[in-house]
């Protein structure tokens, strides 16, 4: 267990709660209790210069970037977002046509997904930039969807492409949104996640919390362009499926339903949403643990979701 | 004008905002519509090692620092607080017991003021620890407490005492919820803000929302145990006067309601907060800028509540 992981582990087992709390840490939203109408949704999400950004980045789509993660994290909950407050973190000799371009990529992001920005602060960071965004949704009463409830034998799906997003994607994503609230609306997705540490790392996250374990299809898995480029870079290259489970950032979502739903869904989703895959790469078990499926067998998996601290 | 300030306002001219945005960037919380009963609060607010702490104080008490400086701002708007989450930026080598002690400080303080801690994540940060604190908090509507409300001829109030926070005050005060609340239920408060940067900045804030001046009464300011033993160090010393106007981090509430209010005000709170003092320490002008008078007469405040940038 990595320290990160066993930090929060910790951290997280001694928080207080209320009774408005209905999720607390631990899913890709907090969910609190807001009347009979919808339940508001919480996330915060930063990003730090040398690990999630170069300064060599373009700004507007490092701005882009910072607002987009917490807002895929609206859309695994299938909620609605609403309202951001930013946490810029700057050197004291801050470079100011850098601040304005970041603003510039964040709150066109904003104006697609109607997010206002009602506030933050510029504080120095002595050491790196960084920006936290603290970002509000809301979902009606009942319907955010979880990591917890996913059950044995439903069909696993992910949206998009897998791997190789440091390639460029990663500062170019689009969050899915609206994606995730029309599988809501005409589905009944029993657990959702969004893709930020990868494959093996995020369907773990969706395991641990509903008590079952997972097979996943390799040769069903949508590779991206990216990760198949990689891979033919010589015989230290990842190959393209290990791309796919353990990159990190592609900020696709990553979601369980009844097997019984699963060709409709294809089917409804192309009529759609045209140009964005959606593939089945697996399905739910009863055994714990994940297991990769290919042209050699089945195995346990062993790699991981990248760890920041690692 | 200071190259933070000039960025604050730069980035402040473009932010998008909603129809359900009453108040945006620019107040001690962001106001959201949330229905007919209550408006939601929402604040951000960072600590920076080096800036706000230093890696030597107590980690328990920089956890309780991170937390109640957002709280404070909960006050000012006479908001009570709900939810945070909490993120924290830690190098890669970081102290595990560090750590720990931060959050039982933290924890500490939301569960003696009702918070929920529902979230958040920790970051690798390659410089200084920093942590950013979201917190959510509600107002009756119509209720919350504005900058810009400040009338002509309004008395000035501040609770507690002054300057010096820099001592041990600025790790270890109280925010005052209680306080705000009672007030806004007993009176009619025009405009209120934190202490967070000094009497001449925050007043300062107040002043140019509401479009109004101020003078002060240096004789009246209630100068902290603090400020008084620093005013006697030397020659070089701050006097306490200006410690009052200047030293930040005090998160007393500075407020301003009708004149004819100001007797039964005092006379009230000694009976509900024998323990904390409040002070009419000057009155709302209609000439813009902040006077000071005191023995030698009164003139224009050239000195201003500190900024971290300079």
């Amino acid at each position: 267990m990595s320290r990160e992981v066993k930090l929060i582990e910790t951290i997280t087992a001694h928080l207080p709660t209320r009774s408005d709390t209905i999720v607390g840490a631990g899913d890709d939203c907090a969910v609190i209790d807001n009347g009979p109408d919808h339940s508001l949704l919480l996330k915060t999400d930063a990003i730090v210069e040398g690990v999630h950004f170069q300064i060599e980045d373009p700004a507007d789509k490092v701005g882009h970037k910072a607002l987009a993660r917490a807002l895929s994290d609206i859309a695994a909950m299938a909620g609605e977002p609403n309202s951001a407050l930013i946490t810029l973190g700057l050197p004291k000799d801050f470079d100011q046509q850098w601040v304005e371009t970041f603003y510039k990529g964040l709150n066109a992001t904003a104006q697609t997904f109607d997010v206002a920005i009602v506030g933050g602060e510029t504080v120095r960071s002595p050491g790196s930039i960084f920006c936290s965004v603290a970002l509000t949704g809301k979902v009606a009463r009942n319907k955010a969807v979880l990591r917890k409830n996913a059950r044995v034998r439903d069909a696993l799906f992910v949206t998009g492409e897998l791997g190789g997003s440091i390639d460029g994607k990663h500062l170019d994503f689009t969050p899915r949104i609206k994606e995730a609230q029309w599988l809501s609306e005409h589905f009944d997705l029993h657990a959702m996640i969004d893709l930020s540490d990868g494959i093996a790392g995020d369907l773990n996250h969706i395991c641990n919390a509903s008590g079952v374990g997972a097979e996943v299809w390799a040769d069903y898995l949508p590779l991206s362009r990216a990760a198949r480029l990689r891979a033919k870079q010589g015989d230290a290259a990842k190959p393209a499926v290990a791309a796919a489970m353990t990159d990190g950032e592609d900020f696709e979502l990553l979601f369980s339903i009844d097997p019984g739903d699963a060709v409709k869904l294809k089917d409804q989703w192309r009529e759609v949403f045209p140009e964005t895959a959606i593939s089945c790469i697996g399905k739910i078990m009863e055994q714990p643990g994940i297991r990769l499926k290919d042209e050699q067998g089945i195995r346990p998996l062993t790699s991981h979701g990248y760890d920041h601290f690692q």
